[in-house]
């Protein structure tokens, strides 16, 4: 008699070297501490004064349904479809805006409302690591599909050949983890185009996901635009766990594309309540919710990460690392000098230096740096750098 | 092309009552101001001092990855596990126990653990109504079982001809919502004896959930007893929403049975990261982590719940009304004068007492009184009841 459901196992079997991985990394840590740590997107220094006083005043009750059962409340999700109204350039209503537990609630609630069992869900490779895991979840299935390998952008002609009868959602995730990549309009624009006839081949809506959590983490004065601009079948995803680098506190939304025709607009918007809480009460916490207007306001310093981003590259690509420069997210991403990124990655953390080897995101040749981690760490780290890459044939 | 997955739209129509309810309550509201209202378990008095000040304090950082991504924290499971050990006589360790968004989270988790789509799990009626929705967002069924109408004991006869070879969970909520029983250790072992010989006879296991949230909210000094203690196979659901009165902030367990057989234990501990994971990082905020050991000591006045019940009970038995008296819970449930507890909810309205139907809970001839209400709402209400009572029909 098993005892545990397929989906659990294929879960379980989906994450399978992350967690391998963070397991090493912490028995690692134990034994030899970090000097620097680019590992996961986590908070390295204390957390933003903002945050703290934010959550301290609206810990205060105000009223005596202050810690009652919150649901899509009204002025939070007006705020947020005006705030997004203003940065995306689409009319967002309050009804297009169902508050989640952060980014993963929203994708959680995308692929609630969208996926049939046995449905597939074209994601990019190199990518998060979640998707897969969610995706068994549901019951449906992750179809990995490689970005073009040197400028990362999205590869049409992959994506059309991985379309099948089953396809239902298309990931797009921009700015992209783990390169920085950014797709440009023209792009989407192509991308929406081959969508629109796949679905009218398939006979069956093709949906994009636009998994937007470092959207306001950009560089160099870039621009953004989001898939719903030219493809009214998109849903949007955000969560204030990157620019508030507190992923600890659950806090973002999923969007329904303005521009989607009025009957779907509406069924979508009439059925939010009943995915939230169908998926176990998708819904923030009350003290977050009163907090957005206050949250919205408060950022990590671009600035320093793009001083990070400069330091690093400058002095990784003068020792001979091929790196790609992000355009946003505070990602770094490149090629393990030799070749091999777990090799690699064992190396530095030998010397106390932890990154992320690309075979966590089935590129076995990369690595990725966390920005995240301080200015010292960065100083500290760059010296074994510089030592691994000459130990390490080209 | 049809817009939305077939799950959503189940999810819908299973909550469909309670959603049309909701509506026209909050339209109700806005035009017949409450003076007395016994619907949902939320709150109407002001929010405990001491989860004011727990949710205060831990705001506050004290370590750089103070709301850094946080997991089954091992200091909050193990603190759990020790007071779970201690309050329900089992040996739970920290590896049994994990953190999740209140109740909903756990029963999400479990439901994700076990459950193949198509599967069916076995809830009580008279029962809570969100089982169902999210049994339908597991692509899972929902199959109800009428308590014993007059005890609201559970009737295993009724249970045991709804088993199916697809049976793979059945839920005991207890102490019981909507009726407040409290089921004893003598029945839960039937129910334990004839669970083991069903599983044998379609050759899989049958589970219990046991739906905790208001074990700790009991009257006259009852004992309570986890149908864990004599079914191996149960995982325990548990939130401090009730206890806290403070739905709005989410945070919950799920526990695994430490009789279960070591292999199947150590098979769920090791797959609850991953589950949890992809059911949408289904992990309390940081912040609720923290305060658990000072959330643990702060519990609503059940004095005052209790004096509630004993005002209630004693008035509306008088008139008339036929109630039964719960064990525990904050709910009191009986029959609705003239046995059309729609019809009793509105006249009841039109004074500005607003009840919970009966239908809601697929019990049309019954109502709902949720206790939370004031000591003032209730004088304000009573006199409404006895006329109610009088208008209508026995």
């Amino acid at each position: 008699m098993p005892t545990v459901a397929s989906r659990a196992h294929e879960a379980a079997r989906s994450i399978q070297k992350v967690e391998a991985f963070f397991k090493t990394y912490n028995a690692s840590v134990n034994e030899t501490p970090a000097i620097a740590d680019f590992t996961f997107g986590n908070p390295h220094e204390m957390p933003l004064p903002g945050v703290v006083s934010a959550l301290k005043t609206h810990a205060e009750p105000q009223t005596v349904d202050w810690f009652a059962y919150k649901t899509n409340e009204a002025g939070a999700c007006a705020y947020l479809a005006n705030a997004l109204t203003e940065e995306l350039g689409l009319p967002f209503s309050e009804e297009d805006i169902a508050l989640t537990k952060g980014a993963f609630g929203a994708i959680k609630m995308c692929f609630t409302m969208l996926l049939e069992p046995g449905d597939e869900c074209i994601v990019p490779l190199p990518g998060w690591f979640c998707y897969g895991p969610m995706l068994a979840a549901a019951s449906a299935k992750e179809v990995q599909v490689p970005l073009d390998p040197s400028s990362f952008d999205l590869d049409l002609s992959a994506i059309a050949d991985a379309i099948t009868t089953n396809t239902r959602i298309v990931v797009v995730n921009t700015p992209h983890n783990p390169t920085g990549r950014i797709y440009s309009r023209a792009d989407l624009q192509d991308l929406a185009d081959l969508l629109e006839a796949k679905s009218a081949e398939i006979g069956r809506r093709i949906w994009i996901l636009s998994d937007e959590p470092y959207r306001r983490i950009r560089f160099d004065d870039l621009g953004f635009t989001t898939p719903a601009v030219v493809y009214p079948h998109t849903l949007i995803d955000y969560s204030f766990g990157k620019i508030l680098l507190a992923p600890g506190l659950r806090l973002g939304y999923l969007a329904i594309s303005p521009t989607l025709p009025q009957s779907e607009r509406e069924e979508l918007q009439t059925l939010r309540f009943a995915v939230q809480m169908a998926d176990g009460w998708n819904v923030p916490d009350a003290t977050l919710i009163y907090a957005i207007p206050d949250l919205d306001k408060v950022s990590i310093d671009i600035a320093s990460i793009t001083r990070r981003r400069e330091r690093m590259l400058g002095a990784l690509n003068q020792w001979g690392y091929q790196m790609t420069k992000p355009e946003g997210t505070f990602y770094l991403w490149g090629r393990a000098p030799g070749g091999d990124g777990d090799e690699f990655s064992r190396r530095l953390q030998d010397s106390g230096v932890y990154v992320m080897p690309g075979s966590i995101f089935d590129r076995p040749t990369d690595f990725r740096l966390c920005l995240t981690a301080t200015d010292e760490m960065i100083e500290n780290a760059l010296p074994f750098f510089q030592a691994v890459a000459n130990e390490m044939p080209r």
